[in-house]
């Protein structure tokens, strides 16, 4: 076993401390990462506090991983020692299901592996995530990482950037397209990101005015400020091609389906709480889809970081000390965070 | 102006009396169909109660209406005296905007104008349907009925036909997929039909024991009882491609979402009052969609009735007086009928 340390929450109180605990020994397919970089997701936060009712304690978060590799085993081919890798939400799925055949892990059939929080499919070892110092995966759920990009600008992409390039290719976002982007929080501004990448126009919708200059200069070409809904309806009813609702906090979906063309397509990445109503009217009258989308399988995480190699794209970041997990998770749930807060775990 | 007579309501009471009024001359666009038959669709029974709150009286419904040629406009090319002609639920449309210039006449983003109860594009001649001895309509709007069928069955295919055949055409139904009808009434058996014809494997889904045997006899090659929602989910979670929601009435739609596979799609087709709670996590885990669909613009309600020629399908009707309108809707509101009530305009 090899001995490593981090940060774990012990109880649903939501404080992480300190914790020290050990990674499994090399298998013949795993790599051990010596992680850099862990970004802190909202979902972290969800977890810790057992808001989706499985925690487990003590609970080591972190999905969004980016390190160098210190060491491989027997069989691996797809890393060298010293290369980078990245690990995001997942670490191992059953492998033979139709989904995970066809790349697409997320939807594993049988249960795929969470990075933390889960337990392997040895069906009793407990996962331990990336607010550590190390950690060994199989390489195949190991992504390659881009080496001209800025490594703490990567570690989001894991999560909250696949979460937003996969709906918006697999949708078929493009130039000519008009796409709105509800919400400008981590996912929201790399949507945007991306969005503007792949040559879509670009309408932020968000409740705060003094997010207008940021989202423009991340690549919108316009905000609608939604604290008025009558006048976003006038504006923009009937508008969108594509609209990418990123808000889990309980909102109104309806408004936002009448600003879509016929054959319009929402499509939702967060999980709130409370199931929302949908007017059937908004689907029926201009044939609208609603759908949902989670992460990306491994195949296509590849590929977004591949994409984000070429086309230089990483997130904003605010850059901090893993001992200020918890002012880090205080300010998350006040929005106070532009855009995302990446932990230096080189400096634990 | 030409004499007619029909049935009419008079009040939100629903009850029909017989009605005499004016059809216009013909312009140079125009033909003047003389009504053999006319569907009974639920749809007549809300307007006629006054349940979409925008119902004028005295009105003719009826949008299922097919008859033959008695005379046409100096500028009619399409049909000749003595063809057949059909008519479903709109007789003009801008024809200007987008959605009119590619076809999609009833997402007509001026407002298309419905068989009745609606405005004609003069803003002041109001419209009435089929439940009379002829109809005078534009020759866009009149669509050209196969000689072969039996002609008092293809009178429900100009709503309820086309309103399942474009959803399954739209969403690729097609051989090797599995697809659900949820609802056994007028559309429900009409999706049966053509999924059945299509060549996808069928599974109706609908309360009633007493309707397995029809189910089969009409195409589906399964039924599943709702009545039993956790026997429903143990036997068909995450099998769907495709489901078709047929039903009005209030009922749970996060049953059906669960029973899609990754990337299903659930279309609605029925308007329920109460609008209905999606967990949002029945749509994200899966990717899943929920849309919407509405008729069939004018040239994809003519494909429908050529492929309904050459497939030699037709409705399952129940053939009446008119003068027996109150009855038929009475036992619509009961679900009383196999699967259509049919309206004999030749005996009036």
């Amino acid at each position: 076993m090899i001995n490593t340390s981090g940060y774990a929450a012990f109880k649903s109180s939501g404080q992480l401390a300190p914790f020290e605990f050990k990674r499994r020994e090399l298998k013949p397919n795993d790599i051990l990462i010596e992680i850099d970089f862990c970004g802190v997701c909202h979902s972290d936060i969800h977890q810790v506090k057992n808001e989706w009712g499985n925690a487990e304690y003590p609970m080591v978060p972190g999905h969004e991983i980016v390190g160098h590799i210190t060491k491989i085993g027997t069989a691996v081919k797809k890393f060298s020692v010293g290369d980078l890798a990245g690990v995001g939400c997942l670490v191992d799925s059953c492998r033979t299901c139709s989904n995970c055949q066809e790349g697409f892990q997320q939807f594993c059939l049988n249960g795929s592996v969470g990075t933390y929080n889960s337990l392997e499919k040895d069906g009793e070892t407990r996962t331990f995530g990336g607010y550590s110092k190390c950690i060994v995966v199989d390489q195949d759920f190991a992504l390659i990482i881009p080496k001209n990009l800025d490594l703490k600008t990567v570690a989001p992409l894991l999560c909250a950037g696949i979460t937003t390039y996969s709906p918006l290719r697999h949708w078929g976002v493009g130039p000519g397209q008009k796409v709105g982007v509800v919400g400008l929080g981590g996912l929201g501004h790399m949507a945007v990101k991306f969005a503007h990448s792949f040559g879509a126009h670009v309408t932020v919708f968000t409740r705060s005015e003094n997010k207008k200059a940021d989202a423009l200069k991340l690549g919108a070409d316009e905000v609608a400020l939604t604290n008025d809904p009558q006048k976003v309806l006038a504006d923009h009813a009937g508008k969108f091609d594509f609209i990418l609702d990123t808000v889990s906090a309980p909102h109104d979906l309806n408004l936002y389906l009448q600003l879509l063309k016929r054959d319009g397509k929402m499509v939702l990445v967060g999980l709130p709480e409370i199931p929302p109503n949908i007017e059937v009217g908004n689907l029926i009258f201009g044939r609208k889809t609603l759908a949902g989308s989670l992460i990306g399988g491994i195949p296509e995480t590849q590929e977004m970081l591949y994409y984000c190699g070429v086309n230089n794209i990483g997130c904003d970041i605010e850059l901090i000390h893993p001992s200020k997990i918890n002012v880090a998770f205080e300010r998350t749930l006040n929005s106070d965070v532009k855009y995302r807060f990446v932990l230096d775990m080189k400096a634990i």
